[in-house]
């Protein structure tokens, strides 16, 4: 008998040479239907592997990340498989599970293969599948398995196998086709119930331009044609959500190769939205205590080597920026905190005065190679909504609360319902990769993890993913797409308080120093606009869209009632523009929902006599008519539905 | 007889001979007794020179600045006559006038001068201008010119004196000293009767660090002793102004060495004024029919040579910036106009889309050596309240105009009462000097002349003045102390929108290149926050002022009220905030005087009873019991008086 240990921390005993599969079916038939892969002690298995000794199980499903990795691993071998009953010629290379589907590296040789391919491959790789045959993995000795790909005639693999110790090669077997493999696949090819092949495209062998290029087959498969679908579909949807799409449309950001890759300029609605959601944070922050600093976007190189981000960033961002004359050299910001903490240097401070929160919209530029440049979520330089809070240790604790309130008050107010967090840790096997000593570490890791615990945040703990200053807890969000994103940042931070030689006079009159806390709900102002766009498809909350209303006259004659409809919107502080274009009202109307104005209200005769609005809700059509009183206050109450100031949310 | 123009341009007859005396006589005896120099076809003369052909004369008194020039450099033989009567060995080399007094540089061997040798010499000095002694100038050959210093060992006037020519040299007798002088001076001495030695300084013999040290000993002199006093007093007021030291005292903005030099921290009161003040003219740009913007900081090198602007700032400002992997230089940007002409460039533009007005508080980065950085006035990094007007050449007058207005109104709302305009145009013998061709040029100054002429503004024209890629008018205003201060600028250009290929399509459907506006109101930040300091001595307008209100409990007691009449004041978008401290209320007066916060409120038991405050007024005291109501409504209506709605004003 072995003894299985579960994650939920139970444990069963089960006969030695038992599967995952008999596992599974000791919980629930259910389960064991689903269950596709699995890891025993951190190694990933096959369902069918006989575990012989002690050990912890996780059973993987479609559902999660191992699951999917294992089905589409496995799709990748029937894709092989395919591929050689129309090229039996081509010669297979590597096949690896990505993060949405997988991909084979094929060298056609003479041969080609296009979109026009895609069906007929689809189509028998899923005779193929329905075959159901098992994967089988055996072990096979160097010599053998050299030997097998030398008569075929495959460099590639013979290349690879070459790099490999002999007793660790494995074959995976399935129906009539065997592939180099390590493992991991699911029970059996009939799972597979669905294929798409995405595209084709050039990547060379090894990554390297010197070696042949090869084709990049890539597909994706599903255990039900309806998830394929859905996926489609939501590849659809994302691809009209794109922000870098939308920002065009929209008109909000533009990039000039001029200027420069990486550096978005903000058209003027793209502007104006930036600062009212700017506005919207320091209305929030001013009722927090923060006051505003302003900070320049340069400093002496010595002031990063000082913090320690020069060592960090220096080699691989902006270079030094040296000057005509003075022996002086200045760095592009790629923090703001040093700035930060020589505002906090300003003057010496009572523990009375604390805790200090300096808020800036502080931009930071830091080099990426233009090829992982990507609209406003990869830049070259970017604004977060950062702040410093200065307090003493004692303070700590509450200041991480109430940091985590604002967060949780801004996701609130943009429509982010669904997040989780993640508190990053030191990686306990390097802890010579961080700046500070290691007691101030577990301090503040612990101070973090209570905050998030009392403030019922979903959250997991991850080691080695903190930053090199400081622990940190990070805001991961999910769009209505279902993607994440990481957004909000709050890190504890002992480490520049002591570089930069900060501290305040205790009420036993002796100085300490301070605890730092860096902070930014937001993360930066591109990236979350970014988000937000693919979030709301460009439909953003009222209180934050570029134009509330638009006022579409039936004709010229309405030319002066539509001025005093417009003057009274703007009056209350409505947003409001006016179609004066001679076209057909269908036409204004079909415009406005293109740019996606979430009110449209038409003016003509019966409206001008009875002083009212037709309104139209994008998306939505007819909501009927209102004097102009009633339509200002509906705007006002639909406003004040999303926006609610800080502090006065239930 | 000679014909002499007068700047009225009227034309007098006078005997050959006369004197600019004699024409300050035939005009009034007043005029001839302050008459201190005159201006001969544009050569400074003596009151006393013989005129003996026709030409032009301009009498100058000790108002205008050439007056000042020549009582000063008279000023400087006298201060060397007494140097000379207590240091007979001390060695003279040149003694300019200069904008503000004189000074003389003096080799005083082995004796050396303090200031406590400063009184008698002030002393003698008067001694000496009560003789009344004429200054007379005279031809001398060269050889007799080296003769007469080189018997005095002075080998600084020798090698002057071998720097002329022959027949040029002239010497200048008063009393019993003689000095190698061009002439430009006061009648006699007499008429100074005034003086004050201000400082010693070291100073290299013609600056150069190789040559000899001397002593720079520096005066100022007056016509009558009461402007003296009143030079002193402003001094000592501008002293008390400076903004370096009001900006440290009220806690508005600090520098750091580790920051570096030139790059102003904002503290939380100066860049809460500062968003005051961006706020204020960001309201006024809305109703004038600006769009806001938001541009990076950097941009490619190659975007700054397409501008001009590299060949104008590259290699005496900060150098590119380099990148680590890709072949790609960047600079900080030295000015926003490119960015806003990429911005133009996002989309073509029908005539219909003109004008447009993109702003932008852009922070722009130059390099300064250290030894010229002062305070905020002199930076390396400043903030343009920058905005470019796109128009057709149509519109331009009207949008000149338009911007004229704007800049009034800014000066207006901030006490600027005082203030002239100066169009700058090219230097007509440099004209290869400028970019763009010369008949746009030619339209532009009139533009700008025009406007200028129709807004009644009081301005001069100044050759030679011109930005290299366009004309412009620059705005000077008179601060409380009289001092002149370069600050708002609107600039014509037709430069740019060539070089970046600006164009929209016009009612004829053809393509034309619009005509772009620079303006700047404040002109920066920072410059023109450190001029409002030292205008106002830090007494900002109400509803700039960092807090309009403090509130100073008399005791503890009282603690509860003092919260009521904090968030009412708060409620009402007042700034206040208490003094807690358990002072006497005599000392937090003192300190909210200190601190310069507009309005006092004192709470203690009768005005808790009553729900009253007694307010005083800073630097007025006390102006009663109010209401909380009253009080309110009091500030508010101080706040709307000088802060009127662009384009509401009178």
């Amino acid at each position: 008998m072995i003894k299985i240990t579960l994650p939920d921390g139970s444990v069963k005993e089960f006969e030695k040479n038992s599967t995952a599969i008999d596992v599974a079916k000791s919980i629930s038939e259910g389960l064991a239907r689903n269950v596709i892969s699995a890891t025993f002690e951190g190694n990933t298995v096959e369902t069918t592997t006989p575990l012989i000794t002690d050990g912890s199980l996780v059973l993987h499903t479609f559902n999660d990340a191992k699951g999917k990795e294992a089905f589409w691993h496995s799709s990748a071998h029937v894709l092989a498989q395919t591929i050689l009953d129309f090229y039996p010629n081509a010669k297979l290379t590597i096949g690896p599970a990505i993060e949405n589907g997988f991909y084979y590296d094929v060298d056609f040789g003479d041969d080609s293969i296009s979109d026009k391919d895609f069906g007929k491959i689809e189509k028998q790789f899923l005779e193929r599948a329905r075959e159901k045959a098992e994967f089988k993995m055996r072990s096979i000795s160097k010599a053998d398995a050299l030997a097998y790909y030398k008569e075929q005639n495959n460099e590639y693999k013979v290349e690879l196998i070459e790099g490999l110790e002999d007793g660790d090669i494995t074959f995976c077997d399935h129906s009539d086709f065997t592939d180099l493999c390590r493992g991991g696949h699911i029970p059996n090819t009939g799972i597979i119930k669905a294929i798409k092949i995405m595209s084709v495209a050039g990547a060379y062998w090894r990554g390297d331009e010197k070696n042949n290029q090869l084709t990049r087959v890539y597909g994706i498969s599903f255990p039900k044609q309806k998830q394929l679908k859905e996926y489609l579909e939501l590849l659809e949807e994302a691809k009209k959500r794109d922000h870098r799409k939308l920002g065009k449309e929209l008109e909000l950001f533009t990039f000039s190769q001029k200027v420069g890759a990486g550096l978005p300029l903000w058209l003027p609605k793209g502007a104006a939205l930036r600062s009212r959601l700017e506005d919207f944070l320091k209305a929030a922050q001013k009722k927090a205590g923060y006051e505003m600093v302003m900070t320049p976007h340069i400093g002496q190189k010595e002031l990063y080597v000082t913090s320690g981000h020069y060592a960090k960033y220096g080699e691989d961002s902006f270079q030094p920026i040296n000057t005509p004359k003075d022996d002086e050299e200045f760095l592009l910001k790629p923090m703001n905190c040093p700035h930060h903490c020589e505002v906090f240097n300003f003057k010496p401070h009572s523990y009375k005065d604390l805790p200090k929160r300096f808020a800036e919209f502080g931009t930071v530029y830091r080099y990426e190679q233009s090829g992982e440049l990507h609209g406003l979520t990869r830049v070259r330089g970017f604004t977060q909504d950062d702040a410093h809070i200065f307090c003493t240790p004692e303070q700590l604790d509450q200041e991480f609360k109430e940091v985590i309130d604002l967060v949780l008050y801004v996701f609130g107010s943009l429509g982010f319902e669904d997040f989780t967090a993640q508190v990053s840790i030191r990686d306990m096997d390097n802890l010579d990769k961080y700046i500070g000593d290691v007691k101030t570490w577990e301090i503040a890791e612990q101070a973090i993890i209570n905050a998030a615990t009392d403030k019922g945040l979903n959250f997991v703990i991850e080691e080695g993913e903190a930053a090199f200053y400081g622990p940190k807890l990070d805001f991961m969000v999910k769009d209505a797409l279902g993607r994440s994103w990481q957004l909000g940042t709050i890190q504890v931070d002992y480490n520049l308080p002591k570089r930069f030689e900060l501290s305040y006079k205790g009420a036993d009159n002796q100085l300490h120093q301070p605890v730092m806390i860096h902070r930014a709900p937001f993360g930066s102002m591109e990236r979350f606009i970014a988000v937000l766009l693919e979030h709301t498809g460009g439909n953003f909350p009222l209180w934050l869209t570029p134009e509330q209303v638009i006022v579409l006259p039936i004709s010229e004659k309405y030319q002066k009632y539509t001025e005093k409809v417009l003057t009274l919107l703007e009056n209350s502080e409505i947003r409001a523009l006016v179609d004066s274009r001679s076209e057909k009202t269908g036409r204004k109307i079909r415009d406005a929902e293109v740019n996606k104005i979430p009110f449209m209200v038409i003016v003509g005769e019966k409206e001008e006599q009875d002083g009212t609005v037709s309104v139209r809700k994008h998306g939505e059509g007819d909501i009927g008519t209102f004097t102009i009183e009633e339509f200002i206050s509906l705007i006002q109450k639909e406003v004040s539905k999303t926006l609610v100031p800080f502090g006065n949310q239930k």
